[in-house]
């Protein structure tokens, strides 16, 4: 009954202790007298713990009382559409900066809802490598909007850009893994399935002051200030994955800070790294200036050989590790919940294939 | 350790089995080797399952081929937008039958979207107490949209309308519970939360015809053809509560069909009924031609006295039985999971009151 290392980039890894917590209360939850998911949303327990969940995540990621914070459904993929549609006017224009398949859907999503999208930055020549150096910023853009962190390529911003006009972050594969600064955003979002949670809630952190611009005739359950307003309880919540998501806080804040997540991560990270910057066998995709402490992508000296590493750490029990087909090679995905040992268990097996192979 | 008996109207009660098979597996599911909240959605054992769980409910449900199946997000609330966006072209009409709240929501959203909604008949002036006798049918309405069960008012269609023009059912709080002719429909929609898993996910049953109607601009999300061209899988759904409802599939399937399981509903809706029925202690809301087998809305001779038998009720273990406010008194929700012994206790239970208050 050994669980598999799991390096998928999302839905991905959750903490074990978390996932035996959850376990033992599925039937029955102690407070609830039945299981979280059978609860009515209005009920005492729920509104309880709801309301204890989202104080938990304010304290642990210094939110402040300036945002509300949203729990949404959806996934990143409505937020593309959402932020501009409930943040940009008919008319404005908002920067984006591309690093890759996740900008480019945000962008492209922006433009097909009908509101102007420039972008003011790009690492495409070099095939999304790193973090654009120069951006050409409009300061006229109503906002700037970025990707943390980017899956696919394995890069990751080290601080949000500088910007004189608000940001918007999709901070999706990279929220709650290290301490991050609200100050200069609009929005903040993250589907829950790399850091926070299982699939099928999105954390939604709107500053106060950029609710109310939505136009008319925008969706009811598209309008940010409607959930707001209602506590993120406009409608039926997912219970249960929003009741997992407290779980997960509640096990970050056993082991700490953020930045005592960071430091952790980093050092996760740098197993990998290390294994990829000893030889030539291992070529990473990201430039090291750029690269992701979450989504490490990386190739070997020829298909044949990726295939090779694939099938084989697959048959030793690590499995998520082919890459995304836009970069080709592998990917090792080590989110927080991730333990050490496993990211051990691959640098080994990294290190052990290269001497039989190399 | 007993769990209460969960008259909530959704999220609602699930069944035991169904929980206790979800536990033994939460850690780690012998088919994936990781917690099914874990697995990527493009890992072939969830892809595999995903496309066993539309099978199972084509199967089970008799769904024509010429029906697409979606698992969305959102809610019936996004639906009461989605459905207009996608269905209904500006200039055009659509009808609406008005049985009260979740009807009203969906005109509403409707006018909202910019969209034409007419109300065909509605028995408002009869506090909702019954399904609409006349209807005044526009035959150019592009559809007829009618709510087949409502939770609040405890009224359910026993058959679909007859109708010239296509329908839209909103089932959230009836499918599964008996067999469904899909043959005139276009759309079928239900949250998953009352009859067939926790909040969190959404059927879509939409015939394949009636897709790509969506204007340019609708954004991604929100259009059917782009979820039914991806088999639900545009961006990351919600894999647990997906794969909870092919739990709960599994379940209804193991103990018959449909037929049986309303023969079941019928049963259980009878003990409720017979004891409303045999004084003028409890007074139930719906007219008896109107009977939802799914929640029955009942008053007692007064509000102190509702408020006592809640209370009672609830110390004896029995919870969710304070009606909507928009009613008042009390409200049993009776879904598919919930077991003819627990309806027996509320039952006996109503007969002590009575006959200790009467």
């Amino acid at each position: 009954m050994t669980r598999f290392h799991n390096f998928s980039a999302g839905p991905g890894v959750l903490p074990l202790e978390v996932l035996e917590e959850a376990q033992r209360d599925l039937v029955r939850h102690p407070e609830f007298g039945i299981s979280v998911m059978e609860s009515s949303h209005r009920a005492k327990p729920w509104v309880e713990r709801i309301e204890g969940i989202e104080r938990r995540l304010r304290d642990l990621a210094g939110i402040p009382d300036s945002f509300a914070v949203l729990f949404l459904q959806g996934g990143a993929s409505s937020q593309f559409g959402m932020v501009p549609l409930n943040l940009l006017p008919e008319g404005k224009s908002a920067d984006y900066i591309d690093t890759g398949r996740w900008s480019e859907k945000a962008i492209a999503e922006t433009r097909k809802v009908n509101r102007v999208a420039r972008i003011a930055g790009t690492s495409r020549e070099t095939g999304f490598d790193r973090i654009p150096g120069h951006l050409h910023l409009d300061p006229r853009a109503t906002y700037l909007h970025y990707t943390s962190n980017n899956t696919i390529y394995g890069t990751q911003w080290r601080e949000a850009p500088s910007s004189e006009v608000p940001l918007v972050c999709d901070a999706s594969s990279d929220i709650l893994s290290k301490p991050f600064n609200f100050d200069g955003h609009d929005v903040v979002f993250a589907g829950a399935q790399k850091n926070m949670g299982p699939a099928g809630v999105t954390l939604v952190i709107v500053r106060r002051d950029a609710l109310g611009r939505a136009p008319a005739t925008l969706p009811t359950m598209w309008n940010y200030k409607v959930h707001a307003d209602k506590g993120s309880m406009y409608n039926t919540p997912p219970v249960f994955a929003i009741y997992m998501v407290g779980l997960v806080l509640e096990w970050i804040a056993r082991r700490g800070s953020l930045a005592d997540m960071e430091a952790r991560n980093e050092e996760k990270a740098a197993l990998i790294y290390d294994r990829i910057d000893a030889g030539d066998f291992y070529r990473g995709h990201a430039q090291p200036g750029s690269r992701s402490r979450m989504n490490i992508s990386f190739r070997l000296p020829s298909e044949a050989l990726e295939a090779t590493f694939v099938a084989e750490a697959t048959a030793a029990g690590m499995v998520g590790l082919k890459g995304h087909r836009s970069v080709g090679g592998c990917r090792a995905s080590i989110y927080n919940a991730m333990p050490r040992e496993s990211v051990k268990v691959l640098a080994e097996f990294m290190q052990d294939f290269e001497r039989r192979m190399g």
